[in-house]
């Protein structure tokens, strides 16, 4: 025997139900729901992509439906594509059942109802604590579609761009980052953390592949507890080399970002339409530099800054009603962040050194990306080093990049779950991440 | 200020040269090798992609090469791409240097040399232990695109095939998985253990997406210090619902490795040449059963097998051999492994419960892939469970896919180094590891 890797599979959907009018199909799925009328029934199957009406009646099925078919069985499904008018005169496709075949039956009744439009009136630590199971419902099931095709079209957008996809290890040693809040782990004896970002590895690569980008799990080990952090994320991350300027960096991301909303426009259309997503038109994105927001802030706002360091989460909210009302975009960057409040990798703008080279990006009011240009000299970086702090001599490694020829670079991080999160509209993270793993969660 | 997104680059390359020839360009990279000359110099300038010869002269360069450039700097080279024919008559392009700008330098001389064409008599040691700096050599680069490409194609085709992409948590609990050698983890003072696999969470996906792939690291905490393990690594992985057969889990198997291969050849070729890559033809891939081999090394190769559950290394190779004399093929699927020998998710073969639906899937004489078809039905599962000595109540999240209805389903596994390690002959899989991480190493 030998295997050819020819794929043979007729792909039979709403999409192309028209095309198969008339004629005998088998579809393979799950029973989403039975709904049992007078003399006929309604069987939705639910198949990789969606739910298909299909009727049985005695008359034209040869299966017997009291022999006891039960929801989440799976089935193949035999059966004659026909098309009738609804009540608008509008056509539509369903199954006429001609045969059922059982591959499978469920042990138990579901904890909870999944064949709804959307999960109603269950918890989300009910729906996260039965994942498993409540991903079957069509509204959960499209959430992640759409994360894939956010992740896709970054992916997509940088590899086009001369990017090189790179991984880099998540097991970490000390010297690794300079941040606290890593999650230590004994590794045969020695004492190792893991991946707060891919910091180092990113920036090593740019002395090689010039852009490069990384999209895979992160760890913080915070102890916060909100509807925004996560301590296992997934983050975006890229990287580039031979920059002009740190706007470059941004650029890139509104290119990157235009990419990825025409996308799920173009092949996330139904999961759009499912999930009444409302995604962002962007022309351009516009710049403010961080002081200039914060005027704006007391002068337009008459907003009280509790730090003029950084921003509290209700001036970013005010910040995206300004974008959206004055400039009319989803989207504000937020550059020249102060140096006090930046990682000791930042360059320092040379115009003034009290500020930094660096950007948040705000969507809808929200922060989704830190980033900024990196210090590529050895010395300046050596000497950021001690001014915050921090021993040169721990960062050996880090340090290779700068001591043996870097370029001019920057770059930034996207977390995929919190853009998911509110690109969908939603209030909490946990709800745009599959398994997700806070301070009091670490199951399913 | 606002950016668009427009991504505005003239990407001059050896590939277009042709098309720029007798016009000025603009080429940014490292310089990658000084090679002076009596009156002018070759200078080899790094790109993200490739080294381009250029040629300086007082004549016809307004930099002046006495200033002290040094190779490992930045810089940007304006000048003219001219042609010239070779010895053998060949048209070949190079950059007549108008001028030199240099955008950085490096503060120390390289420990190693990376500017010929590989890293000559450097141990392997000394090799990851300057990985930011060895990387820079144009062999080592070509690696790890070759093992990029790899990763691609096994996405693209999956994706071409109605796989969803999927993002499993890297932090288990407990019951997540049976095996042993997992690291541990203080996790916010409860137990938590790194991910060996993905495949609960690819199982649990298979009542919602049907198909799924990860691509993604896994941890495994093996006191083994051999040329082909890793603590870390990059598992590819995918699980499919609704199969006929666990053969059709080989066939798809068989159709992404002829798509990887092919992607390879198309997009990787300048790679391919520098590696002297041997890219594997694959028509169809042969199948033999697990006693069938077994006896096929006692007949023919008069190989005395220390253990018939399994088989060693040695057996493997002349499995390799084997296969490429007798069936022209440098893979070999090996089929229905003793029972005893696979993991407890495994199907038994009906015909004879001795064996499993299962596969490994040899490589020129190497295994790369195990995988198989997996119990759905939810009393069967937990008989076996039992049978294999485990608590099925400690296996409550993984039991639901089973409790509330699976399809029949299966998948593998193939180790991402493991597979670039093989493809490109080498004998170390840390060779083809980034950052590899094992008993000894956490840096860099």
């Amino acid at each position: 025997m030998a295997l050819n890797g020819e794929i043979k599979e007729t792909s039979v959907s709403f999409d192309n139900f028209k095309e198969y009018e008339n004629q005998i199909v088998t579809i393979k799925g799950y029973v989403h729901r039975i709904r049992e009328m007078t003399g006929f029934a309604f069987i939705l199957i639910r198949t990789s992509k969606e739910i298909i009406q299909c009727v049985y009646a005695p008359e034209f099925s040869d299966y017997r439906l009291e022999e006891g078919l039960t929801e989440e069985s799976c089935v193949k499904v035999t059966g004659k594509v026909v098309s009738s008018q609804d009540a608008k005169g509008n056509l539509r496709y369903e199954l006429q059942i001609h045969d059922i075949k059982v591959l499978s039956k469920p042990a138990e009744l579901l904890p909870i109802v999944i064949n709804k439009k959307q999960l109603d009136n269950i918890q989300l630590s009910t729906v996260l604590d039965l994942r498993p199971v409540s991903m079957r419902n069509p509204k959960e099931r499209a959430i992640f579609k759409i994360q894939e095709g956010i992740a896709r079209g970054f992916r997509e957008f940088l590899s086009l761009n001369g990017f090189t996809e790179i991984r880099s290890p998540k097991i970490n040693f000390a010297g690794a980052e300079g941040g606290t809040n890593v999650f230590k782990l004994d590794y045969f004896g020695k004492q190792v953390y893991l991946a707060q970002s891919p910091q180092l590895y990113k920036q090593a690569l740019v002395g090689v592949y010039e852009r490069v980008f990384e999209i895979a799990p992160v760890f913080r080990a915070e102890h916060h507890d909100t509807s925004r952090h996560l301590n296992e994320y997934t983050s975006m991350d890229f990287e580039m080399g031979f920059i002009e300027s740190f706007e470059d960096i941004m650029n890139m991301e509104t290119g990157a970002l235009k990419y990825i909303m025409a996308l799920l426009k173009k092949d996330y259309a139904k999961e759009i339409e499912i999930l009444h997503a409302d995604i962002p038109e962007i022309n351009e994105i516009p710049v403010i530099k961080f002081m200039d927001a914060k005027e704006l802030l007391m002068k337009k706002f008459k907003y009280k800054p509790s730090d003029m360091k950084d921003f509290d989460p209700q001036e970013e909210e005010l910040l995206g009603k300004y974008a959206k009302k004055e400039l009319n975009s989803d989207f504000l960057f937020v550059t020249h962040y102060p140096s006090k409040k930046r990682p000791f990798y930042t360059m320092d703008d040379p115009a003034d050194p009290e500020y930094t080279l660096s950007f948040d990006l705000l969507f809808r009011g929200l922060e989704i990306t830190s980033g900024g240009q990196r210090i590529h000299d050895y010395n300046a970086q050596v000497e950021k080093m001690v001014k915050c702090g921090m021993d040169p001599e721990q960062f050996e490694t880090y340090l290779m990049l700068h001591k043996y020829g870097a370029p001019p670079h920057g770059g930034l991080g996207i977390g995929l779950e919190r853009l998911t999160m509110h690109l969908l509209g939603f209030k909490n993270v946990r709800e745009a991440t599959m398994f997700p793993r806070d301070i009091n969660r670490v199951t399913p």
